[in-house]
């Protein structure tokens, strides 16, 4: 095992597991934007062990996750040893506010942050993931892992795929390759969405389109991504219908000439079987824009 | 998705999900041995759906993990689906037999069965998996999955690479070729074998031999598996020193003459981030083999 690449005292490695001739590691920092320790998860490919510079994609994973679950269910550190990827998981939500009944609902609160920097007591002190990855996290890893500023890429699942889709339209001078499996695409459209942003932001919903991937393409003046976004949906999935409307972002790229690739594929559920089926293109979709 | 391949009215289909093209299943049925339900899982990849009758191999877990666990954290499918390899995993003990004291231990009773038929009671009655596995459920399979009874192999890890290596050298004539990660390769000299074998077996150490895979190796005429087997041993593995003893195993192979590929990886631990940096080459081992 190569020695730890230099991070910052206050960032502590909880584990590190030899993966693909890579590491992979689980860190928790004391977050300045979020207030409370949190927790990320980082895969080195064996490239960035022997010096090289890598392009990086975050994962935002969806409800109920943490940031262990995509590296040990999604199958993707194969693919990022061999292209040379470095991948990024933060966790979905803080934890341990105190705020009271913040883990009653499996689809609000705790691991469920929706991505977002809420104004809404009790949950704005804390619940600030959209400042805390966009610029606290991605700074810090920039700041001490073998990354180029110009190729970070974000992906995401359900929650996450809406949070990679805002993010991504929010900062796209940060992150400059998008993809995302069964996104959560038009939030104020939904009831997951409308549960969370009235949770989070409150009862005026003009301010919830900025966490809106389908309203954040509406206002573009031209094509955000033009090397293209690429989603990946499975038609089996229970929550495709009520909750995810990616035909409403599709709608939108197409009013704002805005390359993507949607993909609806016959079978597939909403599960990691599922994302781990295609994320080997979704790694090479990143690798491609990010490196090209 | 394919029509379900049929199966016997007994055995229920408890869910499954569209897989790299394929298919990951997961069953419970009435097992006689067991005398009480049993899940087990199945990947078939698409070469089965198509029709094709495809090498099948089994793994088997370790100490607390489940039928699931494998599948979820291995990152097999996706060689098994390029490789058209069925991919089977029972549970790792009999469930809710109302033995007292059955959870009390992580290494001694529920999901830690050793691969066994108990001797002793009270655990006699319930905790068969050696003829559950063997027998009920491998019959089952061969019958009602697109599977050649010649073309079975079997790996594990842990105290799962103990069952398949114990399992194999124990029926060659059932599996066809076998591997491990960081086996319990000498159960007999080991904390771990010691307690399982004596709670089981009794204390005629005697009787023990009959599930030690070096004591089964020494006892072979010639090598059971004149093609080689193939063990993987991370070295950062904090249970070789004391529990593991893949030495011994090797010494036991040389004496025989039986073909080894042992390997000891630097860096690796005892979980699944280095299982899953290996299961390609483990999964060719046995496809070619199998298909030879």
């Amino acid at each position: 095992m190569k020695p730890l690449l230099p991070l910052p005292d206050e960032i502590t490695l909880l584990s590190q597991h030899a993966c693909h001739a890579g590491v992979q590691r689980f860190y928790q920092h004391a977050s300045k934007e979020i207030g409370l320790p949190m927790r990320f998860s980082v895969y080195l490919p064996p490239q960035a062990l022997a010096g090289a510079t890598c392009p990086a994609v975050f994962y935002l994973a969806g409800l109920t996750c943490t940031e262990e679950t995509f590296m040990i269910k999604g199958g993707a550190q194969a693919v990022a040893a061999r292209e040379g990827i470095i991948l990024i998981t933060p966790d979905t939500s803080p934890r341990n506010t105190n705020i009271p009944g913040d883990s009653d609902s499996w689809d609000f609160g705790v691991a469920a942050g929706f991505y977002l920097d809420a104004t809404e007591t009790p949950w704005s002190q804390h619940y600030r993931m959209h400042s805390y990855i966009v610029h606290e996290l991605r700074n810090i890893l920039l700041d001490h892992l073998p990354m180029d500023r110009q190729q970070v890429g974000i992906m995401g699942h359900s929650m996450g795929g809406h949070g990679a889709l805002v993010l991504a339209l929010r900062h796209p001078e940060y992150f400059h390759s998008v993809s995302a499996f069964a996104p959560i695409a038009a939030p104020t459209q939904c009831p997951w969405g409308n549960k969370a942003f009235s949770g989070y932001l409150g009862s005026d919903t003009t301010s919830w389109r900025a966490y809106d991937a389908t309203q954040l393409m509406l206002n573009q003046r031209q094509a955000p991504f033009p090397k293209g976004i690429l989603i990946d949906q499975g038609l089996d999935d229970k929550f495709l219908a009520e909750q995810l409307h990616p035909d409403q972002f599709a709608a939108a790229c197409q009013q704002i000439q805005q390359p993507l690739n949607l993909r609806y594929h016959a079978g597939y559920d909403h599960g990691y079987y599922f994302i781990t089926s295609f994320i080997e293109e979704h790694l090479l979709h990143h690798k491609q824009q990010l490196t090209a």
